[in-house]
């Protein structure tokens, strides 16, 4: 199997030069042109079979989640979508396959402006790295690290929803209109951005679980959370779920939503009022360690074992 | 497994924040400050067990190769390395080979300034996935697309040593000292910076050999090349085995050397006197397509196949 030449042309419009790209595939390497004033937020992550995902997933929804896990990391830190990386190892070539895993990667590219200038293709188990890079204004990008006590909790759209799809799933049920939201999770690039430009500092994405994810806002910012779990925001499917079974586990450990969870100190508590999207508080942060459940009556909730994705 | 934190450790020192790395390891992306007047040099490449290196290679070696064969990338364009990215999968956790990975990595990476600023671990087949982004001056990098008739052809260091270590290899026999330069092998940063700020304008590094990356040159620059292969530079051992076998395939195209292949116009041709590092004057541009390897009876030689690295 050759060189990423092999799926350029799969990706022809995505990787042409212009703008900020100098030079894209083809080359030694891309040549890009920062523009002046702005810092570079770069992340990477590797999606394995098996691990990630099922090696039968529709390719087309892989294409999307690769590129949208990345994007999600960009959007936690207020960053504008720029250039992007691909490595596709592949067992074989199977060109229905590369169409539908680059319909939709390229999708999703266009929408957040993303532009692909390099990679490469290689034989081997079914896995996809992608490396993006991102654009942030200097001194604007939200870190994990500046939450303090006093502030509030806040998170993007509804949590679980991705987690119960899974558990449907595996228990060879239609998980539905859910489905969507485990196999083609939307980036919240445009909140990321919104928030950022309205100062806010602190946030980070929901890719193991709000547990863990706003655990990592404590451990970094060294400081607690308390979560009230009356508000937390479910879609009606998921509200059904924990009616019935009682189980609050894919609302507090479920990862994969790659929704935003942000902190507001007091003195901006009246923009999340003014946002044009939905978010809901759902706690604030204390003195401390660690993050506590909060049930009506005060009592707390254990805390359920961290979300493990695709793993078995 | 768990995310990167898991070998963080292993990258002390490599991975902390200062200078242009505002942010590291540890949040949802690394914060980079790009330096006034530079462009981005970006490249990423997979090394997958069993297609680009035996699974037990020498985890020092893997280490260093890893990092290595992106970094002769930057080379080839003229750029500085700046900052890495790495995702890591691997069937388990092996301290042992991990101490070895990193030493080998890191190495490298401090020899040639490079920071570590991201990445993942996973578990799943054994596979490597390093993204490298340099910088260079505006207009100052090496294209494989500038290359014109009347230019002269040179190469740095000598070529076959890697593809005669791997043939001795699998024939079960010791390589030597060539083992090295397979298992080992040195970007020519220094070189390529050098010839970059002297005006060099195109060059590419030799990993797929000298016919098909003269060849990519060739292609890309719309001209053909003439390589006389007597004036072609080689190790006494590669002489040895050239005078032996009568066997030219390592030399002409055998991969893994990763030295640079670069051409001069005619009005830069006293350059590569004044150079402080060995080259040699192998040929030259000329006009229509290919590449043609020359004896010295002026006869062609036939092409021989493309390399394969470590395919089967």
């Amino acid at each position: 199997m050759a060189e990423f030449a092999l799926i350029q042309q799969y990706f022809a419009g995505l990787s042409a030069p212009g703008g900020d790209v100098l030079l894209g595939v083809g080359d030694d390497c891309a040549l890009l042109q920062p523009p002046p004033g702005r810092q570079l937020a770069m992340t990477m992550d590797t999606l394995i079979a098996g691990r990630h995902f099922l090696a039968d997933v529709d390719p087309v929804s892989l294409g999307h989640k690769s590129l949208a896990v990345n994007l999600s990391d960009l959007a936690a830190m207020g960053a504008e979508p720029a250039w992007a990386l691909l490595s596709i190892s592949l067992p074989k070539i199977d060109h229905h396959w590369l169409q539908g895993f680059v319909r939709g990667f390229k999708t999703l590219a266009e929408r957040f402006g993303v532009r692909l200038v390099g990679g490469d293709t290689c034989q081997g188990a079914l896995s996809i790295t992608v490396q993006l890079t991102g654009l942030v204004e200097a001194d604007r990008a939200m870190l994990r690290s500046s939450a303090k006590p006093g502030d509030l909790v806040y998170v993007t759209g509804t949590l679980g929803d991705a987690a119960l799809a899974l558990q449907l799933l595996r228990a060879g049920k239609d998980p539905g209109e859910l489905r969507e939201r485990l196999e083609k999770p939307q980036p919240r690039i445009t909140e990321g951005r919104a928030l950022a430009a309205a100062g806010v500092r602190s946030c980070i994405d929901l890719s193991d679980g709000l547990v863990a994810d706003l655990g990592h806002i404590c451990q970094r910012s060294g400081c607690a959370a308390r979560i009230h779990v009356e508000r937390l925001p479910v879609s009606s499917r998921v509200r059904s779920h924990v009616q019935e079974s009682g189980d609050l586990a894919s609302v507090v450990a479920g990862g994969d939503d790659y929704e935003l969870c942000f902190t507001l100190p007091a003195s901006m508590q009246s923009l999340w009022e003014s946002l044009p999207f939905e978010t809901t508080c759902i706690g604030e942060i204390v003195p401390g360690k660690g993050v506590e459940l909060l049930q009506e009556d005060g009592s707390s909730l254990p805390l359920p074992p961290a979300w493990e994705h695709f793993s078995s």
